[in-house]
């Protein structure tokens, strides 16, 4: 979710990423905090596709998220016809994206290593083109 | 544009009249004045349909647009393939909408009044219809 300085700050990041992209235009999804609807903290898109993507950033070596946080995605998305993307950046690696069904579920929440994403996430350029 | 808490209110409203309606979604747009890209207020769809849509209230009776702000939705909605809205509350109306083509161009801006929105605006159902 946004709200902090530092996640804004890597959604700005990914909102250039997609701005350079021929064709395709993104946004930050405002306070998801003060409204009682589940919404991404990114939606992306061209004229084809849409997707919409939860942002997570950490300087430590595991990234966590909700039960909820990854229902209220793929609720948003299955109603918006978009892809559900959670996009990681871990501090020195980049951006990685990964699809809900392939985060690793422990009984309280979804979580993924650096190790894993390196493994199973795929790279910015590739969720523009049809690979889902 | 948001920014200003009456603006944000109203963008509000029209989340929670969306999210009312089977099988659709809005979400309010984050801090358009910290990016340099274009960006509507709010975003709204469902499976088929995907709006684009400037907020505007006043309680006035002239309702104002930029050239830029117009040209700005349009060129979102375009890549986007999204259908673009201006939507406006004239305090004691309750909401029209409006497509950008519909507003009357002036040298300087784009307006409409109280009068002219009773005429030419659609009321919100049928935004959600395909009357475009």
């Amino acid at each position: 979710m946004g709200g902090q300085p530092k996640g804004s700050n890597a959604e700005r990041e990914l909102i250039h990423m997609f701005w350079q992209i021929e064709g395709w235009v993104a946004c930050r999804v405002a306070g998801s905090g003060r409204m009682p609807y589940p919404s991404p903290d990114v939606i992306a898109g061209n004229k084809q596709k849409k997707l919409a993507i939860e942002c997570k950033t950490t300087a430590g070596d595991y990234q966590y998220l909700t039960k909820e946080e990854v229902a209220e995605l793929i609720q948003f998305s299955q109603r918006f016809d978009a892809e559900p993307w959670i996009g990681m950046k871990f501090t020195r690696e980049g951006w990685f994206f990964i699809k809900p069904e392939n985060l690793t579920e422990t009984n309280k929440n979804f979580t993924i290593s650096r190790d894993e994403i390196k493994q199973k996430g795929i790279e910015f350029v590739k969720i523009l083109l049809n690979v889902s």
